[in-house]
């Protein structure tokens, strides 16, 4: 069938994946195998949907040093799913020097005549799997080193970034795919603002232009997130990456450039986001046309995300209740047996095997007595839920005057009327960066607890033996630094803060950016702190912006003039555009 | 040429190498290469030789869990020379899934259809690179996941030994490959002397044994290396891994069996057997003879080793010496001068590159005013020496009595009549084994500065979070056992002790092997330290025998009854044995 009647000569099948994340929790006695499961499930899909490659959007390690068990089960599951005797139908048409110039095996896997690749992988890192250490290398060097994944996108300068496009061609489709690797948010979102990104578009105008990227995409603070508008118009479709939740019917944007968030394969932390179902893509790009089709993963353990929000006091009182702490127990136990009964029918109904959930339930109470004994609570669920150890998270609801503060904080979906350390983190990280940007003489340098939790955690986890040293000659200058300017600019600093009531968090928060900055000091060679967070945004404090004086710039644009978008078609079904010609 | 007349095509050519410490020193401002350059010789040579196999024995890397650099650099040497179209000519006939069945991918690479092999890597791991953590996991099991080498003869079940050979072929010639990777000494040599350890020789007549290990060869104190005899006589040629220097010719045993010792590609310690001249051999089989022959390695760097033994006051007060600080550092200028001035013209006369050597000076004085202050005086040899930090050792010269322990100190080359750890070590552990078998309810409890260290050291190293907690309650119960049996046996003890006069000495030696012992209990999931220790019988210090009642055997012996050994010649020169037939 190597005739014209095949329908897939010219249609490059692309499985898009993203943030897998293997050995997330590998030590967990539950849930030890879930990311490595997922991605078997993923490149099962690619093997079947017979795709010619599959392009990944970072994090596929949730560790740039990760356990040797993680290593070998990726290599043995890529070997398995990704080896074979399938031919390759696309051609690879860029200078593979330059493209993989900062890999030390400068060569396309499917074309290395000792290894008999199927399937190739693309990707580019993430902030998870990152380069890291006085030689800038992660996980993503041995896999390319192996010949087993294709890794590009990484990107050394970082005051101007420039992405050359690898252009592959299959019949008549021909696609210039443009990677970007994990850059810090702030400092990539400066660089958009100020022009310095470019993406080299290929002369041809006959090009399907695929862009992929790992980022902040949603809001966390100014400037520390990547607008969605910043990609560059001639962009016909974006694969986001670092997002856990699943968006990944692509979304039109302002500026006419198409975005799909496939989300993560596993679930790294408990939020809402998360409970999403999770899903993987298969893009066919025929020409310049793309239709876009998710795959749900059935091998993902389910997830579910509930808040309860318990009566006040008094509602409880007028029916009799005052043992408040045994009646919330009962409230979330209820709660809790609907969902695991409700899990398990669902799972009969679609045949799929017998899998422990994972629950989060937030509990929001008014008054202190409505409080359970959590771990104890949790100890009867031991053999039904895959996460008794941290199923209920207890938050005050704390009382609220609608002014402007709050209205602030409602853009996300998580964001409750309550105090959270990431809303408190989240609306400093802004307020105290617009502060800082009225007056650059302003920094916060007060390291202590956090510092030094930082420097423990490099040492442990990265070698990084003179951390602990750094910090302390680093604290003590900081704080002689501190004394010797309060008087004038801290006291305006600490009526900002004492009209929050949040110094505490908000130097926490700032510690932790200072440490990063110091210890990310390229004069430094230190590896950045590989921390298992629950959540992934405490990463992405911003590092104190002492700039004031750059101006803001459109985002930036490529060389060439966008061309008319006709060749697209309408949304179809289940997320079909492609204009079949 | 595929007729008769091809003298290759009954002979099975293997290029013998061990202890090549991946990573050793590499983040070495001087040395960082080293380890890679002579990993990358030694294939070269495998290239140039046309041999069948690799064969390694032991210590590829100096970790089991090494920097991602290391990974990185040892896949694309690998890639480089022993990938490729050249048809590998032997064929494999054991069970693969038996031979290969602690492997996850239980396949001889050269048989994958998906890789390309030219040169198979056939390897045991040794004590750097051996299984670690709860999943017992070592780099090895990365490059046998990913097919770059064979790793094979790891053995789980340390009550009992069998070990199945590899089963190559090659014309007309038969090869039997036995592969033991490391066991702990004590362990193994007790499980040879119990008649635990069996070779399970094939029945068929015609075969050539070949046996690789990974063991103290040298005595490091009782029970604490394995007898040269104990290796079954049917063997015929035994490669032994661990030692660094280089005996590379076979040595024949009391019982006929050949061992080759090739010693390491790059010094690891500054002893005086690391600088000796390193070699890897090129092995060929004829049907039961056999010819070895030994191959510098040229990209080693050169490394010289000298004892200095100075005069004694009085000799140098009757010249008018009366600065003795001022009078060594001029000795010991002039002896670092004439090498570097001989290295230099060595090299050139060889026609090889400069190269900073690596300089060891033992310099024994008889009084502490003789002693000079080696950092100050190392500064001025930075650009002319590889280790200027670690170049001059001081000893002092004791007197001694000639007495038995003398006596008993003098069977290492490297033992001078003066106190050093290693010898304090040695001796301890043969003496306190001793006396523990006298009364197997001797046992030393004292755990403090050593087992915190090394408690600290599993921490930084090996992320063992729990180690320090599970040494302190160790410790804890340990001591309230000494004191409550304080009085009967220790004061025969504390006589022993006593009378050598190193009691702080024996303490810290058996802390480390208590330390060991516990943190390695199967029950625990604990990692093994990775200490970066210069001299690698530390990590060999016995654990403490409680057992008393097993009797002496004699060592074990195959299945077989040895036939004549007629069909080997007589060594001829440059290790030539081969009956040319």
């Amino acid at each position: 069938m190597s005739d014209s009647q095949n329908p897939d000569e010219d249609t490059l099948k692309i499985l898009l994946a993203t943030d897998i994340h293997l050995g997330y929790n590998e030590k967990h006695p539950v849930r030890e195998d879930d990311s490595f499961v997922a991605f078997e499930e993923i490149l099962k899909h690619a093997v079947e949907q017979e795709v010619d490659i599959v392009l990944l959007g970072g994090d596929l390690f949730h560790d740039s040093k990760p356990s040797t068990t993680a290593i070998v089960r990726c290599s043995e599951i890529i070997r398995r799913y990704c080896f074979g005797d399938k031919p390759v139908g696309i051609e690879f048409l860029s200078d593979q020097s330059y493209i993989f110039k900062n890999l030390r095996n400068p060569i396309v896997n499917y074309e290395d005549p000792n290894i008999n690749v199927s399937i190739p992988i693309f990707s580019i890192h993430g902030n998870h799997d990152d380069p890291t250490g006085s030689k800038a290398t992660s996980v993503m060097d041995i896999f390319s080193s192996n010949g087993l994944i294709n890794y590009f996108g990484y990107w050394t300068d970082l005051k101007q970034v420039q992405v050359a496009p690898i252009l592959l061609t299959k019949g008549e489709t021909n696609l210039a795919l443009y990677g970007l690797s994990h850059i810090h948010d702030q400092r990539l979102s400066r660089l958009f603002r100020d022009g310095k990104v470019s993406l080299l578009r290929p002369q041809e105008e006959d090009v399907f232009h695929l862009f992929v990227l790992h980022q902040n995409r949603a809001f966390r603070g100014a400037n520390n997130y990547i607008p969605e508008t910043s990609i560059p118009d001639f962009i016909d479709l974006a694969v986001w990456g670092h997002e856990h939740d699943c968006r990944i019917m692509p979304e039109e944007q302002l500026n006419g450039v198409y975005i799909t968030q496939p989300g993560s394969s596993v679930a790294t932390s408990l939020s809402e986001g998360e409970s999403k179902k999770k899903h993987v893509g298969l893009l066919k790009v025929k020409k310049r046309a793309f239709e876009l089709t998710p795959i749900p993963l059935k091998s993902v353990r389910p997830f579910v995300f509930e808040t309860v929000r318990l009566e006040e006091l008094s509602d409880l009182q007028e029916k009799g209740i005052i043992k408040y702490s045994e009646h919330t127990e009962r409230v979330v136990s209820d709660k809790i047996d609907s969902i695991i009964e409700r899990i398990k029918n669902e799972r009969k109904a679609q045949k799929l095997k017998e899998m422990l959930p994972l629950i989060r339930i937030v509990l929001l109470y008014h008054d202190e007595q409505q409080q359970i004994n959590a771990i104890r609570f949790s100890q009867s669920y031991v053999d039904l839920v895959a996460n008794p150890e941290d199923m209920i998270l207890q938050k005050p609801i704390i009382k609220t005057d609608g002014t402007k503060r709050n209205r602030y904080l409602t853009g996300d979906d998580t964001t409750y009327e309550v105090e959270t350390e990431a809303d408190r983190t989240e609306m400093l990280n802004s307020l105290v960066n617009k502060e800082l940007e009225k007056d650059s003489n302003k920094k916060l340098k007060i390291l202590s607890v956090v510092a030094m939790g930082e420097a423990i955690a490099r040492v442990i986890n990265n070698d990084d033996a003179d951390a602990i040293a750094d910090i302390i000659d680093f604290q003590m200058k900081a704080a002689q630094e501190k004394l010797s300017s309060l008087g004038m600019d801290e006291n305006n600093f600490v009526e900002l803060l004492e009209q929050l009531n949040q110094q505490r968090m908000e130097e926490a928060a700032n510690e932790k950016a200072e440490v990063d900055k110091l210890l990310s000091n390229p004069k430094r060679s230190y590896n950045k702190a590989v921390i298992d967070d629950e959540d992934d945004d405490v990463d992405d404090i911003p590092a104190v912006n002492t700039s004031t004086s750059v101006s803001p710039q459109k985002p930036a644009r490529g060389r060439g003039s966008r061309g008319p978008r006709g060749s697209r078609g309408p949304r179809g079904p289940r997320g079909s555009r492609a204009k079949k010609t």
